[in-house]
């Protein structure tokens, strides 16, 4: 099971609010447009801290009441989620599964990623993991 | 400014009930001992997660009801902070606070990294970030 730690995703009240505050406070680079994902029921953008990791910071906002991020958003937000991009992702999923984390949002398309499909599991501990699956080879990938 | 996400802090009731929870859920392994920190009134452990990023996820229970991550604690615990390795710690804070972000802990040596110093900022949207100074040039260190 190989994976990369692609981003940590940070709930906020409004991405559009909150992305200069925090390009400034972190001293990041934005490094995506303002997403809007009808499925997910998220404003989302990515932005680049100054780090060698490589690992990037996500703000995601609701845009309804029945988006997955409103409750945290209501309780005022801040670290949500990690996200690792896998080779395999269905494969990843039984894996994760077979160690008793549950499937909370299947597999589906995202436009923050050029299509390359999410998915969400949260592990007994509670953590939530988004996983992304890999870029096809030789493709480019904004973020 | 130069940096290097270097964990993740997830904050626990217990580190040693959840230790084995975490490494089986999350195909983790335990790359430190239990430290316990009097300084920072927590008892922390380091995890590497199959992650080719290198970035580490840190479990912290507060030792008592004064810790500062007894609150935290209190709410259920999860995601709470970043730490990024810096090069100059005291160039390093003074760089965020010119960025707004807050002193909340001034730098104190942890028994965790070696005696090496960490400090605790709060940038204005409530993101609260350990910086690390990296270790002497050629010396070792287990985290």
């Amino acid at each position: 099971m190989t994976q990369r730690l692609h981003h940590i995703g940070y709930i906020v009240a409004s991405v559009e609010e909150s992305l200069p505050r925090f390009l400034a406070s972190a001293g990041a680079v934005q490094v995506s447009e303002i997403f809007e994902d009808p499925l997910q029921k998220a404003r989302v953008v990515f932005l680049a801290p100054p780090d060698s990791s490589g690992v990037l910071l996500e703000l995601v906002a609701p845009t309804e009441p029945a988006s997955p991020v409103s409750a945290a958003a209501a309780r005022g937000g801040g670290l949500h989620h990690l996200c690792y991009e896998v080779g395999d992702l269905d494969a990843h999923l039984a894996a994760m599964r077979s160690r008793k984390a549950v499937l909370i949002r299947p597999a589906k398309p995202a436009v923050a990623f050029g299509g390359r499909r999410i998915a969400w599991m949260i592990t007994p501990e509670k953590l939530v993991l988004e996983f992304l699956e890999a870029p096809p080879h030789n493709s480019a990938s904004s973020v």
